[in-house]
């Protein structure tokens, strides 16, 4: 088969590879028919990530159909369209059993990061009973491979960890295809505001019609200033930080109201500054997460009821053998104005 | 009357005073039966809280009996004996109404801050109707005068926050009076275990009598290599920091199992190092608060039941027109083998 | 000044009655501008509510105009417009602290009640610092009226109460003035589907224009079957019951999904038999609550905001002086097609 | 090997069967070194459960030494000491994902109900790596053999969803096993009062050493009465109803204060009458569960820890091939006064 892999920083092919088997009586093989390219790509291109080892198949996104399952597979069969989860659970060890998936004790975040993943032709999805999800075959996939990762992070980091309410202000800092998952995910809760706030014209503009109340350029340096302008010095009940970097996360801290809650959804590199020196007495909680993926099942009600339609965040389509070009089209996000990235493998 | 004067850093004087009046129609004026000093306390002698200016009577901790109400109050009457919370509340405003009570718009911690405090013999308490609570006249003042401030705060910042639940392993760092008051009150939420971290061996002493399961000294730098080793690399559910420095709050971060909570008790005056390089995808919360006494009708019932012992954590005892000894005493805790000091004022 | 005077059982009058006064610290007087009738008064007009007094004004939703205020009173001035809650907080009692201000230990539902209440052109309002909200000059008073009682009962006792979440089943039982609010909220925590219940086919249409995604006549009592079949005999998350009697309490006991919860709204005036023959294991949840209206503040963002917009409700207006035909026309409801009333006293 | 099979209602047997052996991927074969005997068990035996036919091994409680394990089985060995858990969870399953084990869709209580059970020397056990948990090898068999079941049930169904608060007023109808396990597991979250309510002043004597504050016997039918003056007329925070007749259900209904809970833990046979005419205005909560066990690993630690010893429900020891007396001394415990009976099996 056919598939993208990792050669060390900066070098990646689209390459004949061994199709995966079954090795363990919970593995399942999936014939990817639609996946996607995530930022976290994009991090392990640059040698951010060094759990990746060159000759792995990046990917950890996907829909597609069981081709093979193990033998203690019983609720996926053959010829069953699937959702891959981006995070593999076993779904017995303790931190499973408590919903924390990311932080399961033989899986976590794995596929196309320890083990092979989904930019591929063919994926073995482990504890698969756990890991994956029913779809039914007419499926918009565009839509549900959104719910294999960037759905279920800005929801789960951002929205939920915020405690999102009716009624709240809410800032999101940071509108690339997380923050922007996490701009559709907070409307579930009908906050009344939400300011959103990033450095390109052409996203902030995308987040106007997605939802947001407010859009504020970073660019000038007044982000501050202006949130609380406009909240008439209050600040905001919930601020997202969905970028990773020192100088959104101190945004974020400027602007909780007292009572607020910050959510950090951005991988971070290196420590940030706290004020505990003016936060101590605010009353405030600060909150991290790699996505668990256990909100899949609820945006999957949410998508075949309609209130949800994550393809908005679809800008670029290609043929899964055009990855290369892909690739490229995503890594220059901004002159290409792209967000998320379909790759359809059309099969056999 | 007489009171204790704040004249200016390291200067305070025991001198007489204007008995305070009703200003207000919500106020009462409480003649003052016991009360303590605070930690708060010292660090304003040490000019640390610039917004207590000299000439101000110090103390927001108390217990007394009513004097004299304003026209508005109507729970309250004269002879009534009444605990006085640490934070005013007017109850009307959003942040009230929200259980906010340390952020009131109108109140807040002003007691020995903002306006005349409790260490006198009389003081007039704003906002009397939501910030005293009745005792009983045979009431022991010595326990529920911990109630004005150092449970609560061990209580809603530490354990609240910290989100203590059966079987967690919590550790506190700190073992002063708040760490103690957060040991006594984790323990209504049976942890399976309580460790406690602290420089000073007779308070780590102190500790465990007063229900820590572990006394771990952090003297020789090596507290986070300890607690790792005690939960066999796993961390703990619950990190409560109650001293207010980097060096404490590093602790607290680097002890964390997935899916902790860090609760800050402390009063930090400078920034820390967050290391969300280690920490974004840890599934964690660190919370800030000050603290609101929205728990002391809780804290009352656990005493009258007996199952809060509060007085554990009086070490001294004094006539009130004795603070000036109590305060020297209470500034070398460490020698005075100090915790709490009790300052009685027998009255007319 | 004129107002609605109850008479004794099916007997009213709109007749010439003393202008309120200020009598205690913390009242206030407001002139009305816009009221309307609840379904309560129609209780009240056949005598099913004891506590109420021949010769009482009626009414306990309104907005206005304050025309005095109390010595107590700093929050709200002459002048001011604002929305009377229908539930008067004292804020100081145990009950009130902890948000329960329907049972209030000196006020809950006291106005049009135990005192002279809104279907007046002056009421006095008790507690007026705890029980009125300030609105804008140019509020759409249509709107924001439906906040007094209506709305807060229908978030409070049916979608609070019922935990709805994104993505459940939920369903209502009742389509009335209610049971449309509790649709109206229900909304705020995008469930994947709503299904209205209700004997009435206009108020079956109306809840579908609301939002509803299915609509079940319950009048040839198969109304269980029908959500049984179509929710492939899984039942529903939450059912809301907004109508009060037995027969549609039972329909709720019969189609929740394990895990359920029904969330009670009707005032019944009979015992119901409980199934815990069948629902002791299954998981379920059973709530009541009479409407503490501490949900207007969050309301009143969301009405601020547009994303509430209450004034759907409303099917008739009239002016105040004509509220005896006001009443004819509500109680006749189904075929008059009346949901709410609006009363209009342009005043001065 | 020898087992205890039911034969009908009033008829059971100690008699050779077959020793159980793997038959699915997932199982695992226990030999049984500790059980014990449910009140559950008696139903059985009265014919009061439909689903045991006859020719079934009882039980659902037990500790044992795994004997086999199948092929998908990997976190348990030949030689473990496992404690079973009642109930048996897929892990996989929608309801299972959501915690509520009980409800899983390829198990729940099956356990000496449809599948044979562990009063035997073996037992087969389903969906072995998510309804087992490992024990140490020198762990107390009689106080952790009740966490199979019996403490579950108290915390989870009573404490848990009566959402016993610091501080609270808990009252529990009915002092047999269950209701003093609820009675032990309420302690958890520190109480102000227990109130404890029974026929039999036995029970009420052993739940007075378990920690109950005040005990009250329903036999001269003034326990409404009783409550209601113990309280001033405020009724209790929290009802739990551990009988699971429409007396004690009734009992419960009249003493709830706002804002109260009732938590059924009861088995109900019939219908019961729930006063909502006096109830639909009180802002309280009646809820049902069977248990899930979702619990065990939290009261393994506090076992472990030492603050809980469910070892004090022990009042009577037995040899497991002497279980036909266990079984009588059991059926007649108010005689005996019999609490939970152990069965030892000393094996090979």
């Amino acid at each position: 088969m056919m598939a993208l892999v990792y050669r060390g920083p900066a070098k990646r092919e689209w390459v004949a590879m061994p199709r995966p088997a079954i090795q363990d009586p919970g593995d399942a093989v999936v014939r990817i028919t639609t996946t996607t390219i995530c930022g976290t790509d994009l991090h392990i291109m640059k040698g951010d990530v060094p759990s990746v080892m060159p000759g792995r198949i990046l990917g950890h996104e996907g829909i597609g159909v069981i081709e093979a399952v193990g033998s203690a597979v019983s609720t996926f069969k053959v010829g069953d369209r699937v959702l891959i989860a981006c995070v593999s659970a076993c779904g017995v060890c303790d931190l499973c059993r408590r919903g924390m998936y990311s932080h399961c004790r033989k899986g976590g975040w794995i596929l196309g990061n320890t083990i092979d993943g989904t930019q591929a032709e063919y994926v073995r999805t482990p504890h698969a009973e756990t890991s994956l999800h029913h779809l039914p075959d007419d499926a918009d996939e565009e839509a549900f491979v959104m719910l294999s990762d960037i759905l279920p992070t800005g929801f789960e980091c951002g929205v939920l960890n915020g405690k999102v309410q009716p009624g709240d202000r809410v800032a999101i800092i940071g509108a690339g295809p997380v923050g922007l998952a996490a701009l559709l995910a907070a409307q579930f809760y009908s906050p009344a505001e939400i300011i959103m706030i990033d450095l390109d014209a052409n996203r902030l503009r995308v987040a106007g019609t997605l939802g947001a109340t407010t859009q504020i350029s970073s660019a000038d340096g007044t982000a501050i200033e202006q949130v609380m302008k406009l909240t008439n010095d209050a600040g905001v009940d919930v601020a997202i930080e969905a970028v990773g970097v020192s100088a959104t996360f101190d945004i974020c801290q400027a602007i909780l109201a007292p009572g607020g809650r910050l959510a950090n959804i951005g991988v971070h590199g290196k420590p940030v500054q706290l004020h505990l020196e003016k936060l101590w007495d605010r009353n405030i909680a600060i909150t991290t997460r790699l996505v668990d993926t256990a909100a899949i099942p609820m945006l999957l009600k949410l998508v075949q009821s309609g209130k949800l339609q994550p393809a908005q965040l679809v800008t670029h389509r290609f043929a899964l053998d055009d990855i290369m070009t892909a690739y490229d089209t995503f890594a220059d996000a901004s002159k290409e104005k792209a967000l998320k990235v379909i790759l359809t493998n059309p099969g056999q």
